[in-house]
């Protein structure tokens, strides 16, 4: 077995940018083997200095060169990682000096402007939409919307609420889902507390095994997950959501994110 | 008013990536005014060049070069926008390089490793997360206590499922939440089914005023969201969670994810 190579996410603040670029990146070579260590807040030389010593450990102990994703606001304290030796990528270190370089204006060091409350308007909006998605979870809060951007039907289990929560998150949008369930099949059309509301409705399907064995984790051996009920309970769907025209994503092979970015894109589109 | 500089960010995939990159670094120069616009899911070289056309067209409208944020996994893709002469940030360009330099092999192109939901496991895990943390979300399924990473207190409103559901999003974590009460605070000691948990509970606060004021969004003029409320439900469940030994943090001036990278800090340093 080959050693493990070392790799360090340190950043001032969170750590959130630093380690999706980390886990994008790595990913790009497959069959490595990493050891991840996270090192949030290192907002001071000092803790800065700890962290080299953290890296210069690691790489006594792998004899393997550490790598280091970092987003260091304090050019201060991307020297001192620098001067570790390491692989050091730090997002600020390289683009900055692009961005300096375009605008002729030097940077202003703002520690996590990316993950912080300190745009109140922006941030405020987002905890509204994961709140608003919440209330209008499953079905619930119909009378409010009006107010949502987006509404998610699908049937029961096919991905509406993470999804909901993802994109209230992420961007901010309130995002209501309306799960199609038997009854709503038993008359022909929209229910009515959708109807006013097509072109902001959004379609989810996914594949009938997808389903049944998603169901299965809830309710194992129940007719709720049987094959055969996901098989007709989605074709249901299907001809209902066809002969509205909504718009229909699969997330049987789908992330949330990518769903999220899907849907967001398809939005767009609908009022350009 | 000076024009506003074209912003775009590309991506072969969600662009959540190169979405974070890009709000991180352009908050660096407060004052400038930048018109972003997001273009996910450029997967060929044909939409590439529609991506160099509409930099064009901004450019021309706009009079500023273009700054674009990117993540393409394709260095051909790469090289497209390169031509377009905007500033192109790829985050695979710069760093993708220092890697194959270090690892002394080719990184193989996988497009949105970060964010589909192409690691099974992990991404399982992380949606088995999210609904654990809807179900045990304010006070319910006290039962399922034993299977959580995490289980936060603290006062109606004081920030809890939000970040609950961010943590099991983000980090794949199982959060549980528990209201405390004015029922709560009758009788002294902790609530009966938070007792055997202390080692994974910690606390939020925050400040008499701001609760106030979220409050009062919800229920405007109520007694619950009267100051005086506020502060007395916030004094005792501090007296509560100090007697218990509970970590606390301040929810006042963080935002969620600032807050969640907090505490999963502190949970790691508590298993150390």
């Amino acid at each position: 077995m080959s050693p493990e190579r070392p790799v360090f996410i340190i950043s001032d603040h969170t750590g959130i940018t630093a380690e999706i670029i980390g886990k994008s990146i790595l990913s790009q070579f497959p069959g490595e083997a990493f050891a991840t260590e996270s090192l949030p807040f290192v907002d001071t030389l000092d803790k800065a200095e700890d962290a080299v010593n953290r890296i210069r450990d690691a790489w006594k102990v792998s004899s393997l060169k550490p790598l280091v994703f970092s987003t260091m606001t304090d050019p201060a304290a991307r020297a001192v990682l620098d001067a570790s030796g390491a692989v050091v990528m730090d997002v600020y270190g390289h683009f900055l000096g692009m961005m300096i370089g375009e605008l002729g204006r030097p940077a202003i060091p703002m520690k996590g402007q990316s993950h912080s409350a300190s745009d109140a308007g922006a941030y405020h909006d987002r905890i509204d939409a994961v709140n608003f998605s919440l209330a209008a979870d499953d079905g619930l809060a119909t009378q409010k919307y009006e107010q949502a951007d987006l509404i998610l039907v699908g049937v029961s289990r096919s991905g509406k609420t993470p999804t909901s929560l993802y994109m209230a998150m992420q961007y901010g949008m309130k995002v209501a889902n309306y799960p199609l369930t038997p009854e709503n099949f038993e008359q022909p059309g929209l229910p009515e507390s959708l109807k006013p509301y097509l072109h902001k409705l959004r379609g989810l399907t996914l594949r009938p095994q997808r389903l049944a064995a998603i169901r299965s984790e809830r309710r194992p051996n129940s007719s709720y997950a049987a094959l055969e009920t996901c098989r007709q309970e989605l074709d249901l769907a299907a001809r209902m959501m066809a002969d509205a025209k909504i718009p229909v994503l699969d997330s049987s092979t789908r992330s949330v994110e990518e769903i999220a970015a899907l849907l967001r894109q398809s939005l767009l589109k609908a009022t350009r």
